[in-house]
């Protein structure tokens, strides 16, 4: 029996615990802990888990893979409760918004004899919690994998398989990489939708409004409904390259409110037009050609839970071993 | 057999020639044109019309409601052609996402044997064109009735059993404060998803960012998509409300920014917060109480296509009689 612990069971952790379930590991059980005891029972009561561990340190001790699914600004404090409890070879990773800054916390804080490989599945909804778990809610998105310079290739691909177990598309990144993009796609739409709210529904007219208010508005504005502190920490920890959008949108805004005053129909069509028809090739087609990046080879999470263990070992095995010679030379 | 005509056969008049099918009215039949024949063989195939029409003037023939659903600039050149065509009392309506101008223009541009009563369903897809029609389109969306002050009640009766008919909620407004409400919580959306799709698709990363976005990206910029003929006219012909919304937004993007840039946790905390809880009381409860308007009554649209038209040819019967009397008494 292998243990996988997810700490932090809001829809992240809960919904990976259900779809991890769904899944058909064979012969792993999962340990969960969360910060409130009603989110934990509920976790056991819908099946997500299958042992409540009462703090991190306890649902880690032998854990293969550690998922940590807590807020960001929870990490660090995590890491070091952890880590005293981490098997030698035991993979931890985390499923958190941003990823440089949780990289070098992972640097700072966790022992070497744990891998850590950073994830960031790009799928969330704007109702958050145990509640609104889904075994579906990674089904077909991708998943960020950025693996720190030392994790082993078993790590990488447990990680890996931790994804695709869950109906996942694993894309590797690099942290900084990753950040710079998350602001454009995920960070600075974030921003717009909870602006967007705040101006219209701060206005004196908003009772009139929220009345005609349709689909459109709604759909623009959702991630403003997403939780205030997984905002208050992507902005907190991707700062920079958040304001770096911010700036880049707002010169963008001047663009388009000079073309709306001006004169000038058929560069106003012009405008609107070319969005539009990018954007339905974006939909309908996906991401440009020079994305394809090669398939992310199949795993098998359970063979990754037992024999990745064994090969993280046998590396570590063969470096002492390679030390020891070494030594042995230098001592002849 | 009465007519009801359908001039543009686009989405929006797509749908409501089929939502009108479907709604069993007794005795009607309905006529259509479009700019382009291949529209018109389509919504005569898929039964949103059941004549097809070469012009609008055509169109119109004894039609007792008249229902303009072009592109708002086409609506003045359209009112032009109908109008020596429409028999006394018929009732024109327009679906246009704009209603001061299209006021003027109807006020300009009928004859006076004609009432004029606008209207805008509050519904749309973010893909266009008869091929999208769908009958469900406007079931429990607001449609707003806005009529022209000599509109008779049997014309706006007529209208409301329009949106009634086709599943929608009608909500009484005048034309110029619709416009500055649907400049905020419709136009300015539409801004804003065209000018983040256009700022991070114009991007050297977008290859790469593409493969990462996922339904915040795509939810956030979703009416970009939408028909850059129909982002024009609503530009120009709601342009001073458009600027004013932006110049807001632009306003409470900075305060967002200067919050990001900050070091007050708090504040920014506060800032997301906000916005999840009123967004979520929106959502879950609806507009605002002082909103809730008393419901509008139910009114037959078959009835008032053949009632509606006595009680206006009644009452300007009367109003003729008065005028008799009063030349009468005057001679006397």
């Amino acid at each position: 029996m292998e243990r996988i612990a997810i700490i932090g069971l809001g829809l992240l952790g809960g919904s990976l615990g259900l779809a991890l379930r769904q899944s058909g590991l064979r012969d792993v059980e999962i340990a969960g802990t969360a910060r409130t005891r009603g989110t934990l029972q509920t976790a056991k009561r819908i099946g997500a888990i299958d042992v409540d561990a009462p703090t991190p340190a306890v649902a880690v001790r032998d854990a293969r893979l550690v998922i940590i699914a807590s807020p960001i600004m929870a990490i660090p404090e995590i890491f070091d409760d952890i880590a005293p409890q981490l098997v030698e070879g035991a993979v931890v990773t985390d499923v958190a918004s941003t990823k440089a800054q949780v990289m070098r916390w992972a640097t700072e804080r966790l022992p070497e004899h744990a891998d850590f490989v950073g994830g960031h599945p790009m799928a969330g909804k704007e109702t958050a919690g145990i509640g609104a778990a889904d075994a579906e809610l990674f089904r077909e998105k991708p998943w960020v994998v950025a693996p720190s310079v030392r994790a082993s290739d078993a790590a990488v691909r447990t990680v890996v398989g931790l994804a695709q177990s869950v109906g996942a598309k694993p894309m590797f990144m690099d942290p900084d990489e990753h950040d710079s993009y998350a602001a454009a796609i995920s960070h600075l739409p974030l921003v717009l939708a909870s602006a967007l709210f705040s101006v219209v529904a701060g206005s004196n007219a908003w009772p009139e409004m929220a009345g005609l208010a349709s689909s459109g508005f709604k759909d623009t504005t959702r991630l403003a409904s997403g939780s205030p502190e997984m905002a208050h920490d992507i902005m907190r920890t991707n700062r920079d390259n958040v304001l770096h959008w911010l700036d880049r949108f707002a010169g963008e805004l001047q663009r388009f409110r000079e073309t709306i005053a001006g004169a000038d129909d058929a560069e106003l069509l012009e405008l609107f037009a070319r969005q539009q028809v990018e954007r339905d090739n974006y939909i309908t087609s996906g991401p440009p050609s020079r994305m394809e990046k090669p398939e992310v080879e199949r795993v098998s999470l359970s063979d990754m839970l037992v024999g990745g263990i064994v090969s993280s070992y046998m590396k570590r095995h063969e470096e002492r071993l390679r030390e020891m010679e070494s030594r042995e030379r230098d001592r002849r």
